[in-house]
Protein backbone atom coordinates (compact mmCIF):
# COMPACT_ATOMS: atom_id res chain seq x y z
CA UNK A 1 0.00 0.00 0.00
CA UNK A 2 1.16 3.40 -0.68
CA UNK A 3 2.65 5.39 2.26
CA UNK A 4 0.47 7.83 4.20
CA UNK A 5 1.67 11.04 5.61
CA UNK A 6 -0.40 13.76 7.27
CA UNK A 7 0.12 17.37 7.91
CA UNK A 8 -0.75 18.19 11.30
CA UNK A 9 -0.87 21.46 12.92
CA UNK A 10 0.96 21.64 16.16
CA UNK A 11 1.96 24.31 19.07
CA UNK A 12 5.64 25.34 20.19
CA UNK A 13 5.68 21.33 21.33
CA UNK A 14 5.58 19.55 18.48
CA UNK A 15 3.55 16.79 20.34
CA UNK A 16 0.82 19.31 20.88
CA UNK A 17 -1.36 18.90 18.29
CA UNK A 18 -4.07 20.95 18.13
CA UNK A 19 -6.21 21.52 15.40
CA UNK A 20 -9.75 19.89 15.46
CA UNK A 21 -9.63 19.40 12.02
CA UNK A 22 -6.12 16.98 11.76
CA UNK A 23 -7.78 14.90 14.70
CA UNK A 24 -10.79 14.27 12.85
CA UNK A 25 -8.88 12.39 10.13
CA UNK A 26 -6.66 11.01 12.95
CA UNK A 27 -9.66 9.40 14.37
CA UNK A 28 -10.62 8.23 10.65
CA UNK A 29 -7.40 6.94 9.69
CA UNK A 30 -7.54 4.80 13.20
CA UNK A 31 -11.26 3.82 12.42
CA UNK A 32 -10.04 2.02 9.25
CA UNK A 33 -6.96 0.81 10.53
CA UNK A 34 -4.43 2.53 8.88
CA UNK A 35 -1.16 4.62 9.93
CA UNK A 36 -0.20 7.70 8.96
CA UNK A 37 3.34 9.45 9.53
CA UNK A 38 2.80 12.66 11.36
CA UNK A 39 4.08 16.17 9.41
CA UNK A 40 4.25 18.25 12.23
CA UNK A 41 3.45 21.67 10.54
CA UNK A 42 3.01 25.28 11.61
CA UNK A 43 0.57 28.08 10.80
CA UNK A 44 3.49 30.17 8.96
CA UNK A 45 4.90 27.44 6.96
CA UNK A 46 2.22 27.99 4.08
CA UNK A 47 4.99 27.57 1.57
CA UNK A 48 5.52 23.87 2.92
CA UNK A 49 1.77 22.18 1.97
CA UNK A 50 1.37 25.46 -1.22
CA UNK A 51 3.22 22.60 -2.87
CA UNK A 52 0.05 20.37 -2.28
CA UNK A 53 -2.73 22.98 -3.50
CA UNK A 54 -3.50 23.55 -0.26
CA UNK A 55 -3.81 26.29 2.00
CA UNK A 56 -4.79 25.04 5.82
CA UNK A 57 -4.28 21.08 7.22
CA UNK A 58 -5.05 18.79 7.68
CA UNK A 59 -3.16 17.63 4.34
CA UNK A 60 -3.11 13.74 3.91
CA UNK A 61 -0.19 12.44 1.76
CA UNK A 62 -1.11 9.03 0.44
CA UNK A 63 1.79 8.21 -1.87
CA UNK A 64 1.76 10.51 -4.86
CA UNK A 65 -1.75 11.91 -4.20
CA UNK A 66 -2.82 14.82 -1.64
CA UNK A 67 -6.01 15.29 -0.14
CA UNK A 68 -6.92 18.22 1.66
CA UNK A 69 -9.77 19.18 4.45
CA UNK A 70 -11.53 17.12 6.67
CA UNK A 71 -14.84 16.10 5.34
CA UNK A 72 -12.98 15.40 2.36
CA UNK A 73 -10.55 13.25 3.87
CA UNK A 74 -12.70 11.09 5.38
CA UNK A 75 -15.07 10.24 2.35
CA UNK A 76 -11.28 9.30 0.44
CA UNK A 77 -10.84 6.96 3.23
CA UNK A 78 -14.30 5.60 2.97
CA UNK A 79 -14.26 5.33 -0.82
CA UNK A 80 -10.52 4.30 -1.01
CA UNK A 81 -10.65 1.53 1.58
CA UNK A 82 -14.69 0.32 1.09
CA UNK A 83 -13.28 -3.17 2.71
CA UNK A 84 -12.49 -1.81 6.48
CA UNK A 85 -15.11 -0.31 8.83
CA UNK A 86 -17.19 2.08 7.55
CA UNK A 87 -16.55 5.60 8.46
CA UNK A 88 -20.51 6.44 8.06
CA UNK A 89 -22.54 3.27 8.64
CA UNK A 90 -24.47 3.63 5.02
CA UNK A 91 -25.59 6.36 2.97
CA UNK A 92 -27.36 8.00 4.96
CA UNK A 93 -25.15 8.44 7.68
CA UNK A 94 -22.55 10.11 5.15
CA UNK A 95 -25.45 12.54 4.30
CA UNK A 96 -26.23 13.29 7.78
CA UNK A 97 -22.69 13.61 8.71
CA UNK A 98 -22.44 16.43 7.04
CA UNK A 99 -25.12 17.75 8.77
CA UNK A 100 -23.00 17.30 12.49
CA UNK A 101 -20.05 18.62 10.69
CA UNK A 102 -22.13 21.83 9.84
CA UNK A 103 -23.57 21.66 13.14
CA UNK A 104 -19.92 21.66 14.82
CA UNK A 105 -18.57 24.53 12.81
CA UNK A 106 -21.37 26.96 13.62
CA UNK A 107 -21.83 25.68 17.24
CA UNK A 108 -19.13 24.49 18.41
CA UNK A 109 -16.02 25.67 16.88
CA UNK A 110 -17.58 29.22 17.39
CA UNK A 111 -19.43 28.59 20.89
CA UNK A 112 -15.44 27.26 22.08
CA UNK A 113 -13.80 30.02 20.56
CA UNK A 114 -15.81 32.48 22.64
CA UNK A 115 -13.97 30.70 25.45
CA UNK A 116 -10.46 29.75 25.06
CA UNK A 117 -9.61 31.74 21.88
CA UNK A 118 -7.08 33.97 23.65
CA UNK A 119 -5.95 30.99 25.55
CA UNK A 120 -4.22 29.40 22.21
CA UNK A 121 -1.75 31.52 21.47
CA UNK A 122 -0.06 30.53 24.55
CA UNK A 123 0.95 27.01 23.40
CA UNK A 124 1.96 27.87 19.52
CA UNK A 125 5.50 28.79 18.67
CA UNK A 126 6.20 32.73 18.81
CA UNK A 127 5.50 33.13 14.96
CA UNK A 128 2.59 31.44 15.07
CA UNK A 129 1.01 33.13 18.29
CA UNK A 130 1.81 36.43 16.01
CA UNK A 131 0.24 35.11 13.19
CA UNK A 132 -2.61 34.19 15.14
CA UNK A 133 -3.62 36.81 16.84
CA UNK A 134 -2.90 39.06 13.72
CA UNK A 135 -5.37 37.25 11.48
CA UNK A 136 -8.08 36.16 14.56
CA UNK A 137 -8.64 39.70 15.76
CA UNK A 138 -9.58 41.67 13.07
CA UNK A 139 -12.12 38.66 12.52
CA UNK A 140 -13.49 39.09 15.98
CA UNK A 141 -13.50 43.15 15.45
CA UNK A 142 -11.79 43.06 19.28
CA UNK A 143 -8.30 41.70 21.00
CA UNK A 144 -8.71 37.81 21.97
CA UNK A 145 -8.79 38.28 25.88
CA UNK A 146 -12.08 40.33 25.42
CA UNK A 147 -13.15 37.98 22.59
CA UNK A 148 -13.10 35.24 26.30
CA UNK A 149 -14.06 37.59 28.74
CA UNK A 150 -16.67 36.64 31.21
CA UNK A 151 -16.19 32.97 29.87
CA UNK A 152 -17.38 31.50 33.59
CA UNK A 153 -21.00 33.16 32.73
CA UNK A 154 -20.55 32.79 29.02
CA UNK A 155 -20.35 28.76 29.24
CA UNK A 156 -23.87 28.45 30.30
CA UNK A 157 -24.76 29.75 26.59
CA UNK A 158 -22.13 27.35 24.97
CA UNK A 159 -23.77 24.02 27.50
CA UNK A 160 -27.02 25.17 26.48
CA UNK A 161 -26.43 25.69 22.46
CA UNK A 162 -25.20 21.96 22.34
CA UNK A 163 -27.99 20.45 24.15
CA UNK A 164 -29.06 18.63 21.24
CA UNK A 165 -25.61 16.58 21.31
CA UNK A 166 -26.85 15.84 24.57
CA UNK A 167 -30.17 14.59 23.71
CA UNK A 168 -28.78 12.45 21.40
CA UNK A 169 -26.13 11.04 24.25
CA UNK A 170 -28.50 10.16 26.62
CA UNK A 171 -30.23 7.65 24.05
CA UNK A 172 -26.86 6.27 23.08
CA UNK A 173 -23.44 6.02 23.71
CA UNK A 174 -22.24 7.84 20.35
CA UNK A 175 -23.70 9.90 17.86
CA UNK A 176 -23.03 6.50 15.78
CA UNK A 177 -25.17 4.56 18.15
CA UNK A 178 -23.55 1.96 20.32
CA UNK A 179 -20.68 2.45 18.00
CA UNK A 180 -18.63 5.54 17.33
CA UNK A 181 -19.05 7.15 13.77
CA UNK A 182 -17.04 9.73 12.03
CA UNK A 183 -19.55 11.79 12.92
CA UNK A 184 -18.12 11.48 16.53
CA UNK A 185 -15.18 12.52 15.60
CA UNK A 186 -16.18 15.05 13.89
CA UNK A 187 -18.10 16.79 16.86
CA UNK A 188 -15.49 15.71 19.60
CA UNK A 189 -12.06 17.25 17.49
CA UNK A 190 -13.61 20.98 18.63
CA UNK A 191 -13.53 19.82 22.34
CA UNK A 192 -10.23 18.08 21.77
CA UNK A 193 -8.64 21.14 20.50
CA UNK A 194 -10.10 22.84 23.40
CA UNK A 195 -8.22 20.57 25.61
CA UNK A 196 -4.88 20.61 24.03
CA UNK A 197 -5.21 24.69 24.05
CA UNK A 198 -6.50 25.94 27.14
CA UNK A 199 -7.43 25.13 31.07
CA UNK A 200 -11.30 26.19 30.95
CA UNK A 201 -13.20 23.80 31.04
CA UNK A 202 -16.07 24.13 28.59
CA UNK A 203 -18.14 21.34 29.83
CA UNK A 204 -19.84 20.35 33.69
CA UNK A 205 -18.51 17.41 35.20
CA UNK A 206 -22.03 15.61 34.87
CA UNK A 207 -23.04 16.45 31.70
CA UNK A 208 -23.51 13.10 28.99
CA UNK A 209 -21.17 15.00 26.89
CA UNK A 210 -18.67 14.73 29.24
CA UNK A 211 -19.24 11.03 29.90
CA UNK A 212 -19.00 10.74 25.99
CA UNK A 213 -15.88 12.80 25.79
CA UNK A 214 -14.13 10.23 27.99
CA UNK A 215 -15.40 7.60 25.61
CA UNK A 216 -13.90 9.44 22.83
CA UNK A 217 -10.23 9.96 24.62
CA UNK A 218 -10.63 5.93 25.29
CA UNK A 219 -10.70 5.43 21.67
CA UNK A 220 -7.98 3.26 19.75
CA UNK A 221 -6.65 3.02 22.58
CA UNK A 222 -6.83 6.25 24.41
CA UNK A 223 -4.80 7.73 20.96
CA UNK A 224 -6.22 11.48 21.64
CA UNK A 225 -5.80 11.00 25.45
CA UNK A 226 -2.28 10.51 24.79
CA UNK A 227 -1.26 13.94 23.47
CA UNK A 228 -0.10 16.84 25.93
CA UNK A 229 -3.25 18.69 27.21
CA UNK A 230 -4.53 20.64 30.25
CA UNK A 231 -7.18 18.01 31.34
CA UNK A 232 -7.91 14.39 30.22
CA UNK B 1 -51.43 -6.50 5.83
CA UNK B 2 -53.33 -5.04 9.07
CA UNK B 3 -54.65 -1.84 8.50
CA UNK B 4 -53.13 1.47 9.29
CA UNK B 5 -54.46 4.46 10.75
CA UNK B 6 -52.87 7.64 12.49
CA UNK B 7 -54.27 10.01 15.40
CA UNK B 8 -53.60 13.62 13.45
CA UNK B 9 -53.89 16.94 15.50
CA UNK B 10 -56.14 18.96 13.41
CA UNK B 11 -57.34 23.08 13.75
CA UNK B 12 -61.20 23.94 13.54
CA UNK B 13 -60.70 23.28 10.30
CA UNK B 14 -60.79 19.43 10.19
CA UNK B 15 -58.25 19.52 7.04
CA UNK B 16 -55.97 21.84 8.64
CA UNK B 17 -53.57 18.94 10.24
CA UNK B 18 -50.86 20.80 12.10
CA UNK B 19 -48.87 18.64 14.13
CA UNK B 20 -44.91 18.79 13.15
CA UNK B 21 -44.65 15.64 14.84
CA UNK B 22 -47.37 13.52 12.52
CA UNK B 23 -46.50 15.74 9.53
CA UNK B 24 -43.26 13.36 10.21
CA UNK B 25 -45.02 10.01 10.23
CA UNK B 26 -47.48 11.24 7.33
CA UNK B 27 -43.59 11.46 5.30
CA UNK B 28 -42.15 8.21 6.73
CA UNK B 29 -45.09 6.61 5.96
CA UNK B 30 -45.54 7.90 1.99
CA UNK B 31 -41.86 6.95 1.52
CA UNK B 32 -42.32 3.60 2.70
CA UNK B 33 -45.51 3.95 0.06
CA UNK B 34 -48.07 3.06 2.88
CA UNK B 35 -51.83 4.43 3.04
CA UNK B 36 -53.09 5.27 6.69
CA UNK B 37 -56.34 6.72 7.61
CA UNK B 38 -56.37 10.11 9.20
CA UNK B 39 -58.31 9.83 12.80
CA UNK B 40 -58.74 13.79 13.34
CA UNK B 41 -57.90 14.68 16.56
CA UNK B 42 -57.87 17.85 18.88
CA UNK B 43 -55.32 18.81 21.91
CA UNK B 44 -58.52 18.41 24.55
CA UNK B 45 -59.89 14.90 23.26
CA UNK B 46 -56.97 13.30 25.89
CA UNK B 47 -59.40 10.25 26.72
CA UNK B 48 -59.85 9.20 22.96
CA UNK B 49 -55.55 8.63 23.09
CA UNK B 50 -55.20 7.44 26.80
CA UNK B 51 -56.75 4.02 25.31
CA UNK B 52 -54.02 3.36 23.40
CA UNK B 53 -51.31 4.50 26.09
CA UNK B 54 -50.73 7.90 24.55
CA UNK B 55 -51.00 11.48 25.84
CA UNK B 56 -49.64 12.67 22.27
CA UNK B 57 -50.81 12.50 18.83
CA UNK B 58 -49.01 11.20 16.72
CA UNK B 59 -50.58 7.20 17.35
CA UNK B 60 -50.22 4.94 14.69
CA UNK B 61 -52.67 1.95 15.09
CA UNK B 62 -51.41 -0.84 13.06
CA UNK B 63 -54.15 -3.59 13.12
CA UNK B 64 -54.05 -3.99 16.84
CA UNK B 65 -50.87 -2.65 17.55
CA UNK B 66 -50.62 1.33 18.90
CA UNK B 67 -47.30 2.84 18.68
CA UNK B 68 -46.73 6.49 19.67
CA UNK B 69 -43.81 9.29 19.15
CA UNK B 70 -43.18 10.25 15.70
CA UNK B 71 -39.25 8.81 16.20
CA UNK B 72 -40.66 5.23 17.44
CA UNK B 73 -42.90 5.39 14.58
CA UNK B 74 -40.23 5.69 12.03
CA UNK B 75 -38.20 3.33 13.70
CA UNK B 76 -41.34 0.98 13.95
CA UNK B 77 -41.90 1.13 10.11
CA UNK B 78 -38.38 1.08 9.37
CA UNK B 79 -38.33 -2.57 10.94
CA UNK B 80 -41.66 -3.65 9.66
CA UNK B 81 -41.29 -2.69 6.41
CA UNK B 82 -38.10 -3.05 5.91
CA UNK B 83 -38.31 -4.06 1.98
CA UNK B 84 -39.74 -0.88 1.23
CA UNK B 85 -37.59 2.12 0.55
CA UNK B 86 -35.29 3.11 4.05
CA UNK B 87 -36.14 5.85 6.22
CA UNK B 88 -32.68 6.11 7.22
CA UNK B 89 -30.44 4.89 4.49
CA UNK B 90 -28.73 2.16 6.93
CA UNK B 91 -27.29 1.96 10.16
CA UNK B 92 -25.48 5.33 10.65
CA UNK B 93 -28.64 7.54 8.70
CA UNK B 94 -30.42 6.12 11.88
CA UNK B 95 -28.33 6.89 13.99
CA UNK B 96 -27.54 10.53 13.16
CA UNK B 97 -31.39 11.30 12.53
CA UNK B 98 -31.80 10.86 15.93
CA UNK B 99 -29.52 14.06 16.28
CA UNK B 100 -31.43 16.04 13.46
CA UNK B 101 -34.55 14.94 15.62
CA UNK B 102 -32.95 16.71 19.22
CA UNK B 103 -31.36 19.95 16.84
CA UNK B 104 -34.83 19.72 15.52
CA UNK B 105 -36.47 20.26 18.60
CA UNK B 106 -33.63 22.59 20.33
CA UNK B 107 -33.54 25.15 17.76
CA UNK B 108 -36.31 24.73 14.97
CA UNK B 109 -39.32 24.02 17.18
CA UNK B 110 -37.91 26.95 19.83
CA UNK B 111 -37.09 29.01 17.22
CA UNK B 112 -40.25 29.26 15.59
CA UNK B 113 -42.38 28.75 18.11
CA UNK B 114 -41.02 32.69 19.74
CA UNK B 115 -42.10 33.61 15.94
CA UNK B 116 -45.92 31.76 15.70
CA UNK B 117 -46.74 30.85 18.64
CA UNK B 118 -49.35 33.36 19.52
CA UNK B 119 -51.17 32.70 16.10
CA UNK B 120 -51.76 29.17 16.69
CA UNK B 121 -54.48 29.38 18.70
CA UNK B 122 -56.89 31.23 16.40
CA UNK B 123 -56.73 28.03 13.93
CA UNK B 124 -57.87 25.77 16.82
CA UNK B 125 -61.28 24.98 18.04
CA UNK B 126 -62.47 27.30 20.69
CA UNK B 127 -61.80 24.76 23.45
CA UNK B 128 -58.26 23.78 22.12
CA UNK B 129 -57.41 27.40 21.55
CA UNK B 130 -58.55 27.95 25.69
CA UNK B 131 -56.04 24.95 26.30
CA UNK B 132 -53.42 25.71 24.36
CA UNK B 133 -53.38 29.13 25.79
CA UNK B 134 -53.39 27.98 29.59
CA UNK B 135 -51.06 25.07 28.77
CA UNK B 136 -48.05 26.94 26.92
CA UNK B 137 -48.13 30.41 28.90
CA UNK B 138 -46.76 28.95 32.58
CA UNK B 139 -44.32 26.93 30.29
CA UNK B 140 -43.08 30.98 28.98
CA UNK B 141 -43.95 32.80 31.68
CA UNK B 142 -45.46 35.41 29.69
CA UNK B 143 -48.32 36.00 27.18
CA UNK B 144 -48.03 34.13 23.83
CA UNK B 145 -48.48 37.85 21.77
CA UNK B 146 -45.23 38.87 24.58
CA UNK B 147 -43.41 35.56 23.60
CA UNK B 148 -43.62 36.84 19.25
CA UNK B 149 -43.21 40.71 19.86
CA UNK B 150 -40.60 42.01 17.71
CA UNK B 151 -40.81 38.81 15.72
CA UNK B 152 -39.53 40.85 12.60
CA UNK B 153 -36.27 41.75 14.38
CA UNK B 154 -35.75 37.91 16.64
CA UNK B 155 -36.30 36.74 13.23
CA UNK B 156 -33.03 37.35 12.16
CA UNK B 157 -31.27 34.87 15.30
CA UNK B 158 -33.86 32.28 14.12
CA UNK B 159 -31.90 32.51 10.66
CA UNK B 160 -28.71 32.72 12.04
CA UNK B 161 -29.51 29.80 14.37
CA UNK B 162 -30.15 27.80 11.50
CA UNK B 163 -27.01 28.06 9.74
CA UNK B 164 -26.12 24.21 10.04
CA UNK B 165 -29.08 23.57 8.19
CA UNK B 166 -28.59 25.76 5.04
CA UNK B 167 -24.77 24.40 5.32
CA UNK B 168 -25.73 21.36 4.72
CA UNK B 169 -28.13 22.11 1.63
CA UNK B 170 -25.56 23.98 -0.10
CA UNK B 171 -23.73 21.16 -0.59
CA UNK B 172 -26.70 18.81 -1.37
CA UNK B 173 -30.28 18.91 -2.40
CA UNK B 174 -31.60 16.92 0.81
CA UNK B 175 -30.30 16.19 4.46
CA UNK B 176 -30.50 12.54 3.23
CA UNK B 177 -27.89 13.77 0.35
CA UNK B 178 -29.72 13.40 -3.15
CA UNK B 179 -32.82 11.93 -1.98
CA UNK B 180 -35.29 12.42 0.98
CA UNK B 181 -34.67 10.80 4.37
CA UNK B 182 -36.67 10.96 7.13
CA UNK B 183 -33.87 13.65 8.38
CA UNK B 184 -35.65 15.74 6.15
CA UNK B 185 -39.27 14.69 7.47
CA UNK B 186 -37.79 15.60 10.32
CA UNK B 187 -36.48 19.20 9.71
CA UNK B 188 -39.53 19.59 7.91
CA UNK B 189 -42.13 19.48 10.72
CA UNK B 190 -41.62 22.17 12.03
CA UNK B 191 -42.18 24.13 9.04
CA UNK B 192 -44.52 22.69 7.88
CA UNK B 193 -46.30 23.69 11.16
CA UNK B 194 -45.47 26.85 10.89
CA UNK B 195 -47.24 27.26 7.46
CA UNK B 196 -50.49 25.85 8.78
CA UNK B 197 -50.83 28.14 11.39
CA UNK B 198 -49.23 31.38 10.88
CA UNK B 199 -49.08 34.14 8.02
CA UNK B 200 -45.66 34.77 9.46
CA UNK B 201 -42.60 33.60 7.11
CA UNK B 202 -39.38 32.56 9.11
CA UNK B 203 -37.64 32.06 5.77
CA UNK B 204 -36.29 35.01 3.63
CA UNK B 205 -37.10 33.92 -0.28
CA UNK B 206 -33.49 33.69 -1.23
CA UNK B 207 -32.50 31.48 1.34
CA UNK B 208 -31.07 27.90 0.04
CA UNK B 209 -33.38 26.31 3.36
CA UNK B 210 -36.33 27.53 1.55
CA UNK B 211 -35.79 25.70 -1.46
CA UNK B 212 -35.18 23.07 0.07
CA UNK B 213 -38.74 23.54 2.19
CA UNK B 214 -40.50 24.13 -1.59
CA UNK B 215 -38.51 20.73 -2.59
CA UNK B 216 -39.86 18.98 0.29
CA UNK B 217 -43.38 20.46 -0.60
CA UNK B 218 -43.08 18.99 -3.80
CA UNK B 219 -42.70 15.12 -3.08
CA UNK B 220 -45.42 12.52 -2.93
CA UNK B 221 -47.29 14.66 -5.41
CA UNK B 222 -47.50 17.44 -3.54
CA UNK B 223 -49.08 16.07 0.26
CA UNK B 224 -47.93 18.40 2.30
CA UNK B 225 -48.78 21.68 0.04
CA UNK B 226 -52.16 20.73 -0.24
CA UNK B 227 -53.11 21.26 3.31
CA UNK B 228 -55.14 24.32 4.06
CA UNK B 229 -52.09 26.87 5.12
CA UNK B 230 -51.11 30.72 5.17
CA UNK B 231 -48.31 30.60 2.23
CA UNK B 232 -47.06 27.70 -0.11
Amino acid sequence: MATLKLYELAGADPARLLSPYCWRVRFALAAKGLEAETIVWRMTERDRIAAHGAQKVPVLLHGERAVAESFGIAEYLEDTFPDRPSLFGGAGGRALARFVNGWAEATLMAGLARLIIADIPKVLTPEDAAYFRATREPRFGMALERVQEDRETKVEAFRQAIHPLRMTLRSQPFLGGDAPLQADAIAFGPFQWARVTSPFRPLAPDDPVEAWRQRMLDLHDGMARRVPAFYD
